[in-house]
């Protein structure tokens, strides 16, 4: 008899299963979920950008459209298969993307008062409404908790829980009045298929808790109620109903319940994981551990890797989380992140593109990677910055934006794009040295993701520009792999080493950096860093006046 | 009997003829010559975007055709009409556009060993290949001419006759061997005309020599043999083959030879007026007078004024040309003016704006005009800089590029576009207050050109923007018509005053700034000025680190 586990993916515009052999990595089911509401399963707010939301029935129509799906795809691949195989199911979510319940754990939006309340909905991770918030936790904290601040970088991010919350009660009251407690959505499903969703006794995840809601053993958990009240008193009396401890995804959020069992198709009781992000899931999922950088490349990014915690690891600043356990047990784990990348060339592509490059959004993609990648870099004589959706490390800045220069009355749209690919590699560059400044050492590059696996012309230009060779994780679907091995691992039957190693493979393709194009990224991320100091540092006064004459002399030279 | 005069436009893609009842200013006929060769006229380099050249037999070509067609239109419109009541013909051009002629006065291009050879070909105004050689003149005329400097805002520019001249001797020495002479485009077609194509007497345009050939009888005509060697030798033995005189275009270049009258249907010996370049003319078409700026808005922006050459004036820095004599005889012509305004907007349509607005250049212009004239200042949260082409004023400098700031991952094609109106008026502005710091005084302000004829978006923006209500010339073709007056005044039976208050007219449309709208442009324009010092300035540190904020905040404020 085989073993297999379930891992689901919940990501910003849909949702995924993996269904893998844990003794080989065969994955023998897997089935997408698009979420119905809003745009591309996002609700926004035409009168405020800063809005993104999402409504949490999606999630629950998914689960049941994409485990069946995947028992249903296992069936058909191998007729021996059974559900009864399955040992475990985990759970990933993007984060922090929290909602709003009532006391018996029901979303708020499931009741018909607030069916209607963008606010009574769940808050994705991408909503940048709290940057005020955001700063005022930044401000107090740097004077009364500055260890708090240590863990996230410095500087405490709008996208994060307590910003949220906080917002909540500032610009809908009622709302955060009819609140009994606040979840992570991967707290929330787990507990749901579990039946322990009464958020009394709901298991939290340690990697979503971690910097982002400023939980650690350190200081007892959450934050203390004296600095909870100094934000507003509403959140300290909040604190109580949420929760004191958090776990690793490791430990076993429950069993799996009957009525869950019956829906799903899949046995009663096996046990389902706590939760984590789907970024931390992905690092396990690519083979994460000591020396190895795992990037997850899609819409945006995470930077994770892991140092033993036996070792000394100081704080790092702008990396925004360093929390004990949140990737694998018994290490650090290190997240860093752009908090948009892809999301940046399918703004372009959808916005900027004329119809000459194809008719459709795949059509222009393939034309501009064809066009793009006959050129040198520097030819385009342009400089993007990376941060149309603000910059997460190591400036931790939701009001950025982006910038592109250089143009001349001949600029074409694959050069921009070219331009803004290249952006994000020296923003994921300016991270790695950051990593590196402080210690943590980064032997090997492993990449996983949909423009890790799609886009070959970018990973040529992140190797010339990184100056590192990058592999790319074998399994198209790492988050949910990861998911799986940690849904397998909660059943305590089976070690996380072990099918690790089975599952979790690299793929042949090895992008080495050609050392002429490394000779003038060096150059141009000289010219990047001068616009990233410039515009990223409120008080500075950058030496930009060379910028644009810099990047002409050196398309001269690579045209001629 | 009628008095006419016929005015000939020759632009950077096309040539156009008006032919002009000078009693009352009634455009009898208006023909438009689409230049044949290259790309819409300009012959490019795929190597080197700096490159733009022309073929003068295209200028040949056109004046055939808009000349018989203009007075064939006259006919069909009034069966009165007769081409002997045409009493003067004038020409205007872009420029600097100089061409290589051999002792014959013949173009270079024109013998079969040149005839492929760009170099040999006429070096159009926007041709930007000559930054080293500008910049050389600019250091060396600051060390030993001063006084050159001064008449041309401090800063040679690559666009100008010598900096050509002399690219064009280091870049291909056989061409400049060649070259007995080089003419101005609007020298070249007077002389044509007339038969005094012979170098050595034909008339010379005070107002293509003026500053940008460094020409002025303060210091005895063109720069002096020491200067010249010091640039190059080659410089100093061309001087003596060029001219000792340049004459403002109430001066006639000569008379129409008997071959031109009968090849183009023209009285024979009627006056040809000394050409001028296109915004000088324009100006005149435009009504200019002292207090008057006319600002000509097209592919490139050119603003003009004129102070009786009674008064003091002292140097302008940045401001490219102060000329006695250049726009009207008596005034010193002041001019200053941007390198692209609508080739930008044409660069980005054509280049950037997706086929969701339209599948034609009108169409999508019409839907972006009509989607960014519903936002409010600020609303988009974006800044840009109007430098796709270089900054001709204030910063003199064909090395800077474009910049847009302040894109998400929301932004829009009409947003961007709005954003590049808004710069190129922001440039409009900073020429405006410059001129006026240095005791120019500008009491109204007069436009002409496409942009202002057919963007009221555009025009109201520009109003808010310069806080000054605007106005238009009523003529369509004001270079054209400012050409006539010149023909008709260069026979020496008219005035100048008289005709141009017969035909210079506005129309009725006014464009008052909107208060509130002025305020918030005031504020972004804090912006754009820091973003302009910031990267126009070599040497300089801007402070732009709250640039990005600032939009932001300023974007949330008018959202709301």
């Amino acid at each position: 008899m085989s073993r297999y586990a379930l891992g689901l993916d919940y990501g910003t515009n849909s949702c995924r299963s993996l269904l893998v052999n844990l003794d080989n990595g065969e994955e023998l089911g897997s089935v997408v979920f698009l979420y119905p509401s809003g745009k591309a399963g996002i609700l926004t707010d035409p009168g405020d950008p800063n809005v993104a939301r999402q409504n949490p029935q999606d999630y629950l129509d998914g689960l049941v459209a994409i485990i069946t799906g995947a028992l249903n795809e296992a069936k058909q691949k191998d007729p021996d298969f059974s559900a009864n195989e399955v040992i475990g199911l985990g759970i990933d979510t993007t984060g922090s993307t929290p909602l709003p319940v009532n006391k018996e754990g029901t979303p708020l939006s499931f009741l018909p008062e607030f069916a209607d309340n963008l606010n009574a909905h769940v808050w994705l991770w991408k909503d940048h409404t709290a940057h005020t918030e955001a700063a005022a936790i930044t401000e107090k904290a740097s004077e009364l908790r500055p260890e708090y601040l240590a863990k996230c970088g410095g500087i405490y991010s709008s996208e994060w829980w307590w910003s949220k919350l906080w917002r909540c009660k500032n610009c809908d009251p009622d709302v955060f009045a009819a609140a009994y407690s606040w979840v992570e959505h991967c707290d929330w499903l787990p507990a749901v298929l579990t039946g322990n969703d009464d958020p009394a006794i709901m298991k939290r995840s340690v990697c979503a808790a971690g910097h982002k809601a400023m939980y650690s053993e350190e200081w007892g958990g959450l934050p203390d109620e004296k600095f909870l009240s100094e934000l507003d008193p509403a959140l300290a009396d909040l604190r109580d109903r949420l929760y004191d401890r958090a776990d690793s995804s490791d430990v076993c959020a429950g069993h799996l319940t009957a009525e869950w069992a019956s829906r799903l198709g899949l046995p009663e009781g096996i046990p389902v994981a706590v939760g984590a992000f789907d970024a931390h899931m992905g690092a396990v999922g690519s083979g994460v551990e000591a020396g190895t950088l795992v990037k997850i490349l899609g819409t945006s990014t995470c930077d994770i890797t892991v140092l033993p915690n036996s070792e000394e690891l100081g704080d790092v600043p702008g990396v925004c989380g360093v929390v004990d356990g949140s990737v694998l047990p018994g290490h650090f784990g290190i997240e860093a992140g752009q908090s948009a990348v892809g999301d940046i060339f399918l703004w372009f592509v959808n916005h900027l593109v004329p119809d000459s490059y194809g008719a459709t959004q795949d059509e222009k993609f393939i034309e501009m990677e064809r066009r793009l990648s006959e050129l040198k870099p520097g030819e385009t004589g342009l400089m993007a910055l990376d941060w149309n959706n603000g910059n997460r490390t190591i400036l931790v800045d939701v009001q950025l934006s982006g910038l592109v220069l250089g143009q001349t009355l001949h600029t074409e749209a694959h050069e921009i794009y070219r331009a803004l690919i290249e952006a994000t590699a020296f923003g994921a560059l300016t991270i790695v040295n950051r990593m590196e400044e402080y210690g943590v050492k980064i032997d090997r590059i492993v990449n996983t993701g949909g423009l890790a696996v799609k886009n070959a012309s970018l990973m040529q230009i992140y190797a010339d520009i990184l100056g590192r060779p990058l592999r790319v994780a074998s399994s198209d679907q790492t988050c949910a792999l990861g998911a799986a091995l940690f849904g397998a691992v909660s059943g305590g039957t089976v070690s996380l080493e072990e099918i690790q190693g089975n599952c979790c493979q690299l793929r042949e393709v090895e992008y080495l950096p050609i050392s002429e194009n490394q000779e003038v990224y060096e150059e141009l991320y000289q010219l990047y860093k001068k616009l990233h100091d410039g515009f990223g540092d409120i008080e500075g006064a950058a030496p930009i006046g060379r910028v644009m004459k810099d990047l002409i002399a050196i398309r001269q030279r690579q045209r001629s």
